[in-house]
């Protein structure tokens, strides 16, 4: 599939962040023309889709500045550098929601924005939650911690409250999870 | 729900780009520390479900510079200024697949990385599918169309070839689909 790959002739560091670095890269074209492609570089993220004993999934409300307004996510946060996804999924669950967890199931990894940024997020599942403490999440986080039914979920997405493709993913994983035992 | 909010201090433009640009904002926090804020603008994007008349999922394979690899994702693009998402959607999957269709039904919308970025993608649904004419990507787009069944798509996801949170979605989106027709 040669005929599909871009070369890179140059790249531009434009700014070094906290979270996301911005580069341009000069590209040659599979027909030979060249082009500018402007690339996200960030660390990777983790998320978990958590069921309580109650059978509800677990959320988190937050400001999203990028956004400005609040949005309804399944708990989920940035890698940090060299950090195992599974071990990162269990401390942003703890830190996020107060809950631990006896076990975590790798799910799946997707890219959320291919056509400029690198951004992987991992997915878990786990069902079997232990609350035992308050929420820590970092110093500039601030969140609730919500517990909803499925039924209250697939409202919040209809609301758009639920809004991004992570927890868009995850409300119908769990969607189609209970489908499938019911008919099993 | 005020508690959760973020103020803006001030803003920073630091690149604009042809496609995304990179703002810095000095926000307060709700417990009035200060904190910076790097987002990401974006026009945002359309992404459409197709099936195709033999029953197959339509997905483009097509090498993303962000990444340095080929991935397969279903038809997508972004809006030009003030563009309607289904028309957005319409011309995109005639560009890309060649393929019109008589009846797009609009599904959901959700941002792809809230947490730096301020990407919204609207997706949108079609078994209506009419083969007119060649594909005619953009001058700088080059992908191969395909034409898969749902396990194909699910091998896919294994593969980790379908590696994006648009069309993880959407392979989920007609498996569920799929489920509940069959216990209707």
């Amino acid at each position: 599939m040669e005929h599909l790959n871009e070369k890179t002739l140059s790249t531009e560091s434009v700014y070094e962040g906290k979270i996301i670095d911005l580069e341009i890269q000069e590209v040659e074209l599979p027909n030979g023309n060249k082009s500018k492609r402007e690339i996200i570089r960030h660390p990777g993220a983790v998320a978990i889709i958590a069921i309580t004993p109650e059978n509800k999934l677990l959320f988190v409300r937050q400001f999203r500045k990028a956004l400005d307004k609040i949005i309804v996510e399944i708990p989920a946060g940035k890698l940090e550098k060299d950090e195992d996804p599974k071990k990162c999924a269990e401390r942003e669950l703890l830190e996020e929601t107060g809950y631990e967890c006896e076990n975590l199931e790798y799910l799946t990894s997707f890219y959320t924005s291919p056509g400029f940024a690198d951004e992987l997020i991992h997915l878990f599942y786990t069902d079997s939650l232990k609350e035992c403490r308050e929420q820590q999440p970092d110093e500039d986080e601030f969140l609730d911690v919500m517990e909803v039914t499925l039924e209250e979920a697939l409202e919040l997405v209809n609301d758009q409250q639920i809004h991004d493709a992570k927890t868009a993913y995850a409300v119908q994983y769990e969607q189609l999870k209970r489908k499938m035992e019911n008919h099993a």
